[in-house]
């Protein structure tokens, strides 16, 4: 059964403590590193292309988001996301901003068909500008776009040959063949930054530890949305984003298979 | 009236939610963030030449922030401070470190050659080197000056032909016509790193939403030097900067016309 | 007496405020400046080598953190290296990651050559790499070293010619002739990014104030473990690792001679 097993998991990343390699921006690598570490996992957060390849040696998941590139940063993951590649290991792709200008979604694309990413983990119109749709990415925000999260989710996941993973007010998991809704989560998280990169962490960690990245990836998006709730629920009155942050971070360190299988809702 | 028309500014922001392009240091980059979402506002942080001048077209502020420059990030902000002019946006200035070495100096003084910068955001020995005063920037702390913070911040915008804002125990703001003195802050301000920086968002975040970017400017620094104070009241015995900053964004995030008119005193 | 001078060292931080210059990493320098002003210190982050050798000018210490270099930012960390060693300031070294990757550990060989480092603070296998001996640092964390972790810190000493202070369970700290062991801590510290980059901060805040660095690498490392102790104490059920690295960063803010004599375990 998926609960089940997804549930096992947990156990396996804390007693693992797989190596997450990161090549993320500068925004928000630090709560990457945080949560890495909260879910159980060790992160490594090298960047030189002279030493990437050696890196992702040492590493079970490589984590690659988009949110700060430039030549430089994508020629070492390219490199990272290669050497990956050849190991077998998961590669979290995070389209940040992607649809917003050429550039960045140039780059997405060449890097997709470069590297054989394993999971992508996105907002609806990332994905949608990933798959050449005509979504109009606000910034690092989503925008419109033109068909169902669910369908979106289905055809990405057939075109990219990957496990896509589309954060919202519900989130969606498709593997292409099968999809799985997770109905937890609270708008907050759109309040803080870093929780969609923070989330292609935990899917990192969550299949560094197993075959099954379907499974995964619904693991580690369904940990921060339950996380979300479990936190909102904490506050006192006159709590904002600042209290917000620390207890989802609490959360988060908390949060185990059995907190999980009690809060998820999956559909 | 000036509080009152200021005062609207705050649902205008959470209602429109400007998205900020921001290009700045790797020190306070999540902050500047976090604070930009806390107050409405959306933030985004793309740096490459290659895609600046694309995401400022769909911004509406640009933050220029020195912290950490290179050449290579300068490029990047010239082009993206150009694009701003030639679109009308606001662009807010903050010379960090500015009169700490000549290359900072050099460079800012360039810049604000180069680009029409709207509002320039410092400390008195960094306003205070942009217009050729012999101060010493201390590292990114203010070294002492010749002239009154006031008279400093007059002196400023003319020559700058831009809005100043100083910030110090009292921060004062001026188009070089209008002066305006916020009286309203909290020593511990200065003990946590990138309280300057985000105050910076905050102005974009109100430079967004009107034409009136000496209120915008008002507006943001009496937003911190405020949020400050609040946050200061809700310490309890043995809590430290790290629950300060806690409660320091709590307080951004919380803050609304009414708060805003009930607590804040200028002069 | 050994507690009593470093006892003292607490108010001459505050007080001299000493401008800490560090050349470090995009994950944690956030929590470098905001440590180094929790203790007393003021913090300055440049990196572009064009200032870097002016702004060493201004500073009292110079922190050098390998967490993330590239070929751009080695450049530079040497060119600050050698304006210090120049100036007389201490320079605290933090090799993170050496042992994991060829390009770290033969960078940080290097950097040791042409620049006389004055206190080198890793975990064991990154201090065991640095003096030659087969470790396999995993990403950022120690692996397994041959000798015990005083023989290992009496003996890289004397052959880095450097204080060298090893973070772990215990810590231990030695100049090759005298060696301190530090029996405060918690694990929880290991489960945060950052508490090694920023003890470093620590120890060049009061290696800026004394000609006695064996005992500024004490005061700082320990200040470090302590803290970690008296932030465990002040958790709640359920808090985690969000609200342990708040209570941590109030625990540095808070520490004074005082409360250090009291709570630290030398031996």
């Amino acid at each position: 059964m998926l609960t089940a097993s997804i549930k096992n998991l947990f156990a396996k990343v804390r007693k693992t403590e797989p190596l997450i390699h990161h090549l993320t921006n500068t925004v928000t690598i630090n709560d990457c590193a945080n949560v890495t570490l909260a879910i159980g996992g060790s992160p490594v957060m090298a960047t030189s292309i002279q030493e990437v390849a050696n890196m992702v040696q040492l590493a079970n998941a490589l984590v690659i988001n988009f949110g700060t590139i430039d030549d430089e940063m994508y020629e070492a993951m390219l490199v990272a996301g290669k050497a990956a590649k050849n190991r077998g290991i998961p590669i979290v792709f995070d389209p940040v901003g992607v649809g917003a200008t050429p550039f960045r979604t140039n780059r997405a694309k060449e890097f997709i068909e470069q590297v054989n990413v394993s999971i992508v983990r996105g907002n609806a119109s990332e994905v949608y500008a990933l798959i050449g749709g005509k979504a109009q990415t606000r910034g690092v925000d989503a925008g419109d776009v033109a068909i169902s999260k669910t369908e979106l989710a289905v055809k990405a996941a057939k075109e990219l040959a990957a496990i896509v993973v589309i954060s919202g007010e519900q989130d969606v998991v498709s593997d292409g063949t099968n999809t799985v809704c997770i109905r937890n989560g609270d708008v907050w998280l759109t309040k803080i930054t870093g929780t969609g990169c923070t989330t292609a962490s935990l899917i990192a960690c969550f299949a560094a530890v197993t075959d099954d990245w379907f499974k995964a990836a619904i693991a580690g998006m369904s940990v921060m949305s339950l996380a979300g709730e479990l936190a909102k629920k904490k506050l006192k009155d006159n709590d904002g984003i600042g209290t917000y942050r620390v207890k989802l971070m609490d959360e988060i360190f908390l949060m185990d298979g059995e907190r999980w299988e009690e809060g998820v809702r999956l559909s």
